[in-house]
């Protein structure tokens, strides 16, 4: 039995609140459970520079967690001096899952950056985040295209975004903080509309994990992302 | 005639929702306008080290804002290595005016931490800040005493903040973006429930301002505190 | 009685040197009794990148102690990585105190930087900083008109500061540190020439204070004001 | 065909060199083809601070790439503040896969850090790292067996890591860094002696990939596992 | 004939004021013709960690230069992070230089600060320094003996600095600002009251340089140093 | 005896092992004894920003360690924020030997970094450092010329660099790590092929030093550097 009593392929309420950021060119609360995540895209009309004069657009995000998203209270990072290894690495992965699916060409010399601002923590932020995102750059684009600053949508697929893991030998997903931490293996799943792979991270946090483990988490997974694509065109309806 | 149509004595409307942060011990998300701040109290068992041994407790308060609170984006503080002189005013102040309200004696030797994450700004982000904090620590107090850490309640008095300004030599309450960044003199009053000041901060930004500018604003901010604190008691009741 | 045995609208003896430092376009010693600050003006030839091209220039000022300016040693800023958040708070207080008294589009597209750094420090530092940093950055200007940089003087009007408090219930002027330390209530008040108001501070470090105490000690920072304005010009003569 | 001429399943030439940090207590360079990387186990008499007083021991690596390792000269992180992103989550992956098949317990209260210095880079740096890293680490072991620092080997298994990709549509496995930087797809896994799996990483770079991609290249992994298993055995005969 | 008019052998006008910082336990404002170095020595209860328990003490030094004490003005050190490693050579080389005639044990399990404050430069602010410094120790010492706090004077001798060079073939010393930026070769030289080389750094600027130069350097230094140390004799009778 | 049973004037076996770094425009393996270090030289294709314009090159050098290149492993400067001041000394140090034997106009305006990356240290890393740094020049020199980049030869001479110390009063050269530990001075010699002196940092680390000492020391290394030489020149036959 899962902490949370929901079935190995439950995945938690999820909801979307589009344009809850009133200067942000996009925005989007998302919600994973106890797991709230304030998505705002702003464009900038300059790409990064070492893009420059190549024609293309940039999609990047930033990753940040309130101090007191947490049980307990997280220092900020801005007390620390730069933005930590977890942190960065998130973001990275955020930017990745977006670009994946835009077409950066259709973008012009332009740039969007997507912040992840985590109000509240129970679990699976990274994921609800991509997913989330994918709303706010939306919303971005459709901006961009009523006030004709491009005439295209460069969004070319949805993208969304699910963990997974081992508990007690069985695959469940989306976890929330609990199960998380006692999970034996631990794993995150970008996946596009169209049932592409975008990224597939599988670590093995207590003991070593198997083939059929990774491919019973894989299945779930796009069960989940079927669902997740499901609310995310429901939201845009 | 105020941009927004409001008469020089006329604040915004406020609103205070309680307990909005699950995982602290105090919470609440103020609204002046359009200035939203989500304000989170977090016990911590320690004092901070220059104050151990004392037999006194502290309160102090982190602030900042999302980048996306404003009408461009903000760059984040975490990328720029440390909270820039603003914030620490901001953050020194808000610390400040909990502190007159509080009998450090009676928290015994621990720290409290509020949190003041602007989610969006609008003006007057420092003195939403202060009142919607006074709130969670005094609901962090609360938690305290319902669970035997502390006997009695250490919060003597309310607290509350409102700004004040000159614009085309009229005094105005309450300034939001639009005013403020036109005013010729800006003032932040913090004022106790019996109208104790706390503290008085007025700056002339354009044009040196007269006593009796300082007066007008004093009044007006008198009536503004009046009224928040009357919000403040009815969101306690 | 004062620790000083002064009366309580009595000032610390003031001197002003100017020319003191040998390389600078404008310079002052200034001393109110104990706390004594170098005050050096330097023009450069550009102003700060976010004024360019808009046909102003700029006045800014940056603020340090001497490591043993004080009865204790103090850790140099340059070890701990960045000033102060105390540190940014008063130079961006000499800033917009001198820059209140300047005609900005005067100066041209260029910067004065004034240094304030306290070689000995008693109380009042920041308000002996304005007071000294107005002689600087005159002979600066002079320095200027004299190499035909400039035609007319961008100083409008005089500008000082000076500090003041409630001690025992009393208001009292411009405290030396002993004072300093047990005042119930501290204020800054920076004046021009003609009597405006440029900035006014005041907070209560051990109990809130009234309009009564406020209006006592801008009564008494008037009075001092006026005759920092005359020493000024005696320096000048 | 591939840039290097080799078939898909053909990794590049391995070789280990134990014993080559003459201070260190175990060390291992280790050979990719044209990648080199110096790996150095050093044991610390304590466990990191947050783990004090548990009974159990860590291990954990560090990782650099000399300036001139690469085509082009990288700037040192030093002169930028702090390890990048990229750096602190390869040696947080190189750390937890050493410490996947290391019993903690019996390591005691001690910390072993390895340091992975890439002296040259041509692809596959963190996959020849964590291979490489294993050789120190158990060097390491044996080294304070020999002085019965420990009784027991704390090493339960081999561990050993490839890359693989998927270029021109077909998988690949061990790309050199001509070879990375045009691959659709990059993965990285890492596989104990027994063929637990500790770490999958998949990440589509150009286009997305099928699950049949993953499992060619989880396939060609093993494989090459195999292999650098039978090697490392080799280097302890 | 060099810039300021002075024969190869003759120093510039040097001169000591002893007891210029009110608060410190020793200082010196030790002047070297134009350049101007305050010398404040602080007496700390202990020792710096890595000498705890071990029944020395220790004489350190920091060294800075006021923004405007150069020609052009110096961005200061607390803005760009660190101490540069210019300013950390000099400080290494004033605490070096100190301690040389220092008995450390005698001093007991204590440190002394010296700040090196360069009011005014005019090339030579290292060798001022340490020569001021010497006096700044002396006196704090003396304040420890007269309250008992040591019985005998740690100071084993006298220690002073001098500059020298090559400018146009031929050997001069303590070079001014003008002189030092076209030297050929640089040198600078600590040596104590008996005679004994603390420090000989000599660098080929422009090019290299001989023995016979080198020979030439040390003699004019030794006349240097003898004069420095009458002087610092005179300031103490 | 020295620890080494050396004789006094005897230097560790010397190696030199060119095109070690395969991507380097030019590099060389220098050993002294166990201290070996990895000289790579990048040629860059501006010149530093402040030598713009000029029609000048420069030759600079950037120094580190590997942690475990000591017997005790030592902290990365990556994670200490900045290179420390030892580290910026001796990487000047490095540069401005390179400089003294270059012709920088002939480089055209570009610039070559040569990095010194510390394998292995057993006293002397920087003396070895210069030496082996001119052979790395010497290669990206020649590599230039093989591709008409310049025309001439930068180089006007050949430099190396030897340590020498006084141990029980007697003078010895090439001090490894042991010796150097316990030696009363501690010096450095940079000398050109033609026998220009380059730099002279001699240290009193224990007790002062005479003159006899002094010219002892010179003697040494006027003798190990005509060795040097001539192994620079064996290593280019």
């Amino acid at each position: 039995m899962r902490p949370s009593k929901r079935a190995p392929d439950e995945m938690r309420p999820v909801s979307f609140e589009r344009g809850v950021a009133r200067y942000a060119e996009g925005s989007c609360l998302v919600k994973f459970g106890n797991t709230h995540v304030l998505c705002a895209a702003t464009l900038e009309d300059k790409p990064p520079p070492w893009l420059r004069g190549q024609g293309r657009g940039w999609v990047t995000a930033e990753y940040a967690m309130l101090p007191r998203a947490t049980h307990t209270r997280t220092r900020r990072e801005s007390s620390s001096g730069k933005p930590s290894g977890r942190t960065q690495e998130i973001q990275r992965l955020i930017g990745r899952s977006l670009r994946a699916v835009t077409n950066l060409p259709a973008l012009g010399e332009r740039q969007i950056v997507v912040d992840c601002d985590v109000i509240q923590a129970d679990g699976g932020t990274r994921t609800a985040s991509i997913t989330g995102a994918w709303l706010a750059l939306h919303d971005c684009f459709q901006w961009m295209r009523s006030r004709s600053i491009i005439k295209d949508n460069p969004l070319r697929d949805h993208v969304a975004a699910v963990s997974c893991g081992v508990c007690n030998g069985e695959a469940v997903i989306d976890l929330d903080y609990a199960e998380d931490s006692t999970a034996e293996t631990d794993a995150n799943f970008v996946i596009t509309g169209a049932g592409g792979l975008v990224e597939v991270q599988a670590t093995a946090e207590v003991a070593v994990f198997s083939e059929d483990n990774l491919g019973s988490m894989l299945t779930l997974a796009r069960g989940g992302i079927d669902k997740l694509v499901q609310l995310q065109k429901a939201a845009l309806a």
